[in-house]
């Protein structure tokens, strides 16, 4: 019995662009919080602007805005900052992806908001985070993936480094910012305060790199990319059968003699370059070269077949068309359709978390800029010819 | 003025191995929650067994589990299952990464530990998820990976698909998990009810890739892999200098003009192959050359303080050696060296989550198997001598 979703209640001003900050409000939305984006009425969230597009609406805005109202208002403008001010008296979040300082010098700084509504959470989602040498620079995605390390572990070893193909930059700090508002959320039950929330994108990248740091300090050097295979697991690697590319996953003992089994080679379960999971990962380049001969004689799709009856982790590499066909994603509601008033049919992710008792919904499509401006405005009390001068003035 | 850490009195049963389960109740850790990681007295988390070691102790494991205690207790035996049951009447949390049904063949599903505690959450964090034809398989990251589309996206165009160096596929579906996990804390403020939290991580790679599912749509073909630039905003790209790699990102109009200016080719900002964005991205192919060719000319660190000079995002790619000595990383926290008691001194990531009046803090190193039973179950009262009965049958 699903009555009200888990969020319900918890009002976010998104001051965000792009993409770190519009997908923490994407989520906090998802899961039933109230979204107001505010735009600057010149233009709105610059991603509106990137293509490709469907009558004229950005596909990237599309997928990262639904669950969200948009409030075009000029902050720059005296009228502005005072809307958002009565605004920030009964919000619980507001998030910002400004560059550090830009807050506070439009005078709407944490200790501004604070000042209005001691209870506010101030969430800032940035680059390099709000202190250190670094804090007033720009970073964009693919700048914290180049410094922050992850494009050193991806590729062919001794090759270029690689860039991770979606903006991984981005999305683990909006991650890792929704976590820190909800965690303020849960303190301020108890103390009845907010507090501010600093993540920058660059500290999420070594975040998330897993083991390498203790890698690196066990002997002194920095852990090379390793292609495609997993570096201290084996064999988790891809292979080519005949016909495409196949991921074999027996990463431990039983699994890889069930392997050797399950290919008619069993004396290779006896070898002793190969019998335990640090042999094996010492010994790769023999053991790819053994396992690559093995795979290379049938197709993909036999090769599945065999081994998932075998009970061995196995899996293609899917392409994206073959991601949103895929019965699992089906199944799981991960691809959603909706209708958008101007662009149609969209297609976009679902939602993730799946709540039993409230789950997520996706109610709205992305507001076209300014959308919710008269709605929101007459709520705070505002005459419809009062919205209309601002609008002519720029204001809204 | 810190009183207590943001999730403090949040107690977590944490049944999980390896990476994604242990990177959640790490992050709760982190912001205070009390984690008791539940392990089978029989050699514990698997990861425990991942090289490379300090002293015998796994680095992959002292990563990933600081701030927890250990319970060794074998959740298989009568007696482990009662201790487990009473441990849920006054938890708040019980997470598990079991393949699905694992739980519920223990008779520890959530409906059996609902009917013990009804404010219980229950998070599982698994491959596929608890629903859906592939919910019984196994999955690791790499083939979440294969499966889920991101090794599509990434790598050179038409080479092979490329794994992202850290696995991200259990990272993204670890911080998705704690997302739903604070949601239902949240909810249940209102309802004095718990919920299950169903994360799968498939799921969680389908909502990272960004707009690909929307580009798929527009245009009915799976978006390639770019290499190391930005599908659709450019300049965002990878050159060479004549020392190394560096990255450019000038992705608007201003700073297309700014980068041309800087290295003096004026006369680029007004080519109009070039002019928007949008035929910046169309004419990539000639663009590269030509920027390429500029850059070509001069060392990483002569183009680094030329760019920032004029206000140009770029920077270099850093090994993880890089990203530990780096001024800002250091400045934000993000290394941390600890003291373990048998493996010494240990480094590994910081808190990326900064909260500004109740921060994270690591306080205490990744347990040894079973290091804190006597404390746990004495506090259940049990005597020392049923313990040590109990020790002796392999129970705890």
């Amino acid at each position: 019995m699903v009555t009200e979703k888990a969020l319900q209640g918890i009002k976010v001003l998104d001051l965000t662009r792009v993409l770190a900050g519009p997908y923490v409000s994407m989520v906090l939305g998802d899961l039933g919080a109230e979204v107001i984006k505010i735009e600057t009425p010149q233009g709105g969230d610059d991603s509106r602007g990137y293509g490709p597009f469907i009558n004229g609406e950005s596909v990237y805005f599309m997928s990262l805005n639904r669950n969200k109202k948009s409030l075009s208002l000029n902050l720059k403008s005296e009228e502005g900052k005072e809307i958002f001010l009565r605004m920030v008296q009964d919000a619980d979040v507001v998030l910002e992806n400004y560059r550090p300082g830009t807050m506070e010098k439009l005078g709407l700084g944490y200790e501004e908001l604070e000042r209005v509504n001691p209870k506010i959470i101030y969430a800032a989602s940035s680059g390099f985070g709000h202190t250190g040498p670094y804090s007033k620079r720009a970073a964009y995605d693919l700048i914290v993936q180049g410094m922050g390390g992850i494009m050193s572990l991806t590729g062919e070893p001794d090759g270029t480094p690689t860039r991770v193909g979606a903006s991984i930059g981005d999305i683990t700090s909006g991650l890792f910012t929704t976590i820190g508002i909800l965690s303020a959320i849960h303190k301020r039950g108890d103390t009845g305060k907010g507090q501010k929330v600093d993540v920058a994108m660059l500290d999420c990248q070594v975040a998330i790199l897993e083991n390498a740091i203790a890698r690196y300090a066990v002997d002194g050097q920095s852990p090379k990319a390793t292609g495609n295979r997993h570096p201290s697991i084996t064999p988790f690697a891809v292979f080519k059968a005949n016909n495409g590319h196949i991921i074999v996953a027996a990463g431990n003992d039983a699994l890889w003699k069930k392997w050797c089994q399950a290919v008619g080679r069993e004396e290779l379960a006896e070898d002793n370059r190969f019998t335990t999971n640090a042999l094996r990962t010492d010994n790769w380049d023999e053991l790819e070269t053994i396992m690559g001969e093995v795979i290379a004689h049938r197709s993909v799709e036999e090769w599945l077949q065999h081994f998932d009856q075998a009970g061995i982790p196995a899996s293609p590499i899917h392409n994206v068309e073959q991601v949103i066909k895929h019965p699992q994603v089906i199944s799981r509601e991960m691809v959603v359709h909706q209708q958008h008033p101007v662009a149609g049919e969209i297609v976009m992710p679902g939602i993730p978390i799946k709540l039993s008792k409230t789950p997520g919904t996706i109610d709205r499509p992305a507001p076209l800029l300014g959308q919710h401006t008269l709605e929101i405005l007459s709520g705070l009390g505002f005459e419809e010819a009062v919205i209309e001068e601002m609008r002519a003035k720029g204001i809204v």
